[in-house]
């Protein structure tokens, strides 16, 4: 135990990771930063680039012929204990996952994959290196030369501290405490001193951008997909000197990189913890929703992607080439909820892929976004649908708080927002559209003094009346019932009662509309009434076979509605971008990676 | 109670639902059918369809007016215990789902909604109604006139008998037991005397396919998506009349519809109990998937459909114009399964649509189906992966035997199958290619004699291979590992060993593929040489970002899977076609409904 460093006996790396990586003697992203760089040309950032990248190969190159020739003097007696994984590499000390290591680990030796976030030289016996398993769960490993050469020589210390950044190794270490906490890494409690590291998989010379820039609040989401990558890199190269001149003050706000350059560092992009924060988000968001469906008797289903027609109206649509016949990409999968409706099942859900060919550059926009939909039969009155897709939201806004509060946590330390609000249990706020309209024009700005019942709702009116209701109602999540007839569908039932109004709704969060739905027609006469009131030809193709279901066999009254999940998840967070929720975002501008 | 049916005084309706039907006075579906029909000319059919359909209009009207006089002539005291549903109609009974009805409900009013699939009348007096609840949960009604006309009048049997097949119902009744069990119905123990009933959504005069013939095997799946309807009702028109005349004769097998039949019906093709057995063996399977992969640690995650470049070898892609570029439509999720890898996510798993753009009209192929997709980080040999597949797989097949035994017993009633064997735990059948080649060899048809251990097998091979195995191990599940090098893609990884095999595997059901996975190359200088061994260009578009990933960070040593979810379901079921498990199957010559 002697020749290894006592517990405690190193300093925590408390420099922000860049600065560490910047004292590093390997020198990933290691420049020769200041404050005047951001004034330079593009053309000479470029030169720099090329000149800074070949100083740093011919310094590897040195480095790697110093330790040659160090190892040709001394006998590296640990020389099986570090370099690159070979197929008869073993490791026996159990595995263990860094969010386990516990008091009970003290002093024990334990087996970890992991990449290499930050690392640092102290002097040549001493490597500081940051070990990141998975999301934020990393601890600093520590390697220091013993007099003897074993279990750690020089040799390993400067290969290890030569890794490159994002390297990803198995190490052997023991698990001790450190002198103070370490406030860096997650695992602060705890280090790992190393005995064993072999090079899995190496990182690169120069990362296209690092973890720091990765993990902070995205610059701007103009999004140009580049023909090359080179004026991306540039961007990041930027930023990423910018990172490290700021990390050299304390209290200094590092920058950000735009999204763009996120996109076009997929690897990097998701490596981050808010990214990874956010997927969680969004993926327990979906099961939130299947699980409460699943328990009410709901039935999912798939509907398809390819349609033969362009049954909704047909603006911004894809249409593509399909054998000797045109196919489109469906824009909801609202017909197909209702054949299930038709087809006997009474209660139906999906969750899948929509497509709009819309040439929209808004944060709110995509061309490829995924639905949660539901349909299901009406007993009674159409309020049973309201009411269920009102309940599914709120179980999932309070899944969410339940089972994603250490994700929504570590989102709001990069993307801040305040509480969302939710009704209390029986006051859920449900207005008419007129009554929405009317505590518009009584309360809300000027601008909105005349608006009409009669009318949809504007976005900065829809923001407006968001405003109205948080403050009114101390909720983010209320519904606006009883939407004009003319702002509905051709398939929305009528208010039997007052023809001027449908039995359909909005749901909306902090202003924002997340849901459209209410009830369809079920009657193919007066479908088709209806069809042709809307201007719609009922003989058109597409049309005709979904007036012909309902003429087919008898269909109950039925309802549902439909849930945009990227837009549930940015306005939970309330993040600036429905980009930032995706995974593969899709816009005008991008189809890349 | 004495102005109702006693208990068990009426006949259970042991007749098949057609003859039931031909016998009703309403008279849905009711032909002169005979043997000879069969040889008639399409023409004659068509025009005695038109003849068929204007006497049965001038019946209708005949039964109405009469209907009306009789109520001229005596004052109908029960009129509003039936007719159609109004905005006021309300039925106060308790709601009671058929799967719920049991001893204690006897001589208890119930509320239900259902669908009326059989009916006859009997005298004037009574009819027999069968209701449909969901699925296959159906109950006797039975409404019988008292001599007071309360609670049920003459014009109300006559009302409620002559009502329209597949006509949608709001009925309630008494529980009551019949003199002997029902056949012909599910609820067979119990029978529901009706005393109200109100039209919600009235069926069609005549049928497209009656649910009779919509739970029959198909017959033939060479589908033609008709321009008009008009083929396909003529054809409909026939099989339905020949089902009438066969089920006059006891014994005598019921014949089929088309595919394009079923495809052209979607109401009553799903409503067929077969149907939605299948759909819930799907669903199941997708959710065993889902459950399994859950409890490993593994994150689910969205790939997109919309690509950048058709980077899989580029033949049968889709393409379609997207704005000023091109688009395609991803073929697998491969690629982004491997980026989420990179991305830090240990274990990750996809569902959702993929599409191949292949001209191929069989029953094992589609342009749009499900992928069941997994990858994972590998910490030490690429059987993890492997291993961890087999398992999800064996979970899925034992919960299949468990949650959906009900609709496997109801499917195998239509399509007959032997038991799908599974290997006993511990004895897993797991060969490599060569040993399936030498057992080929060994003990397989004569053609199959001289089969290399260096190409790939054809789809017969692959079934006579499965019938050995089945055989030898009595196992209709097992893996072929180790494929040859020439035989797999760009991306698998070369066994370190022996590089004319890869660390790739398919898996099997019946002798026919459902999975193919392996080990990926993950390091980055590797994965070009091996793109240039399989004649690719390094640098074509999505090759280039897709090399990109693993030099821009360090990436683990991952593997993973694609499952078929509509094979898996078919091969496991033994349907003749995986058309039979799609919602809404999508092949060249189809695209609706």
């Amino acid at each position: 135990m002697a020749d290894a460093p006592a517990p405690g006996a190193s300093k925590p790396a408390e420099q922000p990771a860049a600065a560490a990586a910047a004292a590093s003697a390997g020198g990933e992203e290691a420049g020769e930063a200041g404050p005047s760089k951001k004034a330079l040309k593009k053309a000479e950032a470029k030169a720099k680039k090329e000149a800074e990248k070949a100083r740093r190969a011919a310094e590897h190159q040195a480095s790697q012929a110093a330790a040659k020739a160090a190892a040709g003097n001394t006998e590296d007696l640990a020389k099986d204990s570090y370099g690159p994984v070979l197929p008869a590499t073993k490791v026996e000390s159990p595995r263990v996952n860094l969010k386990n290591v516990d008091e009970s680990l003290l002093g024990k030796p334990i087996k970890l994959r992991a990449w290499i976030q930050n690392s640092r030289m102290q002097g040549a016996k001493m490597a500081f290196v940051e070990l990141r398993e998975e999301r934020d769960w990393a601890i600093q490993g520590v390697v220091a030369a013993s007099p003897e050469g074993l279990p750690v020589s020089k040799q390993m210390v400067k290969w290890i501290g030569g890794l490159n950044l994002e390297s990803f190794v198995l190490v052997e270490g023991r698990i001790e405490k450190p002198l103070e906490p370490v406030k860096s890494v997650r695992v602060s409690n705890y280090e790992l001193h190393i005995t064993k590291c072999y090079l899995v998989a190496k990182g690169p010379e120069v990362l296209g951008m690092g973890l720091a820039v990765s993990n902070r609040p995205v610059a701007n989401f103009d999004d140009e997909e580049p023909a090359s990558g080179a004026a991306a890199d540039a961007a990041v190269e930027e930023a990423t000197k910018a990172v490290e001149a700021a990390s050299l003050e304390p209290g200094a706000v590092l920058p950000s990189a735009s999204m763009a350059t996120h996109l076009n560092n997929p690897a990097m992009h998701k490596r981050s913890p808010v990214q990874q924060a956010i997927a969680d988000v969004r993926m327990t968001t979906r099961k939130l929703f299947a699980e409460y469906l699943d328990s009410q008797g709901f039935n999912q289903f798939e509907p398809p992607c390819l349609i033969g027609a362009a049954s909704e109206g047909g603006s911004n649509v894809f249409g593509l080439p399909y054998f000797d016949k045109q196919a489109f990409l469906a824009q909801s999968p609202q017909f197909y909820k209702q054949i299930e409706i038709a087809g006997g099942r009474k209660r139906v859900y999906c969750i899948g892929p929509v497509f709009r060919a819309e040439n929209s550059n808004t944060p709110r926009h995509m061309t490829e976004f995924t639905g949660l939909d539901l349909e299901m039969e009406i007993e009674e009155d159409y309020t049973e649908v309201r009411d269920m897709l009102e309940t599914t939201l709120l179980y999932i806004f309070r899944g969410l708080n339940e089972r994603c509060a250490e994700q929504i946590a570590l989102i709001r330390t990069v993307y801040p927002s305040e509480e969302f609000l939710l009704p209390q249990p029986g006051k859920e706020v449900r207005l008419t559209f007129a009554e929405g309209q009317a505590l518009l024009r009584a309360e809300g700005p000027e601008e909105y003094r005349n608006v009409s019942d009669d009318e949809d709702m504007s976005t900065p009116q829809e923001k407006a009346l968001g405003a109205l209701i948080r403050e009114k109602y101390q909720t983010d999540f209320y519904i606006l019932d009883k939407f004009p007839e003319e702002a509905r569908p051709f398939y929305a039932l009528e208010d039997p009662v007052n023809p001027k109004v449908t039995n359909a709704y909005d749901f909306f969060m902090r202003g924002q509309e997340i849901l459209s739905g209410g009830q369809r027609i079920h009657d193919p006469e007066t479908l088709v009434a209806r069809i042709k009131k809307k201007g719609v030809d009922p003989d058109s193709p597409g049309i005709k076979e979904y007036v012909d279901v309902f003429r087919s066999a008898g269909v109950p009254p039925h309802g549902g509605g439909g849930i945009g999940l990227d837009r549930v998840v940015a306005w939970y967070l309330n993040l600036p971008s429905v980009h930032l929720c995706s995974y593969y975002p899709r816009t005008p501008k991008r189809l890349t990676p």
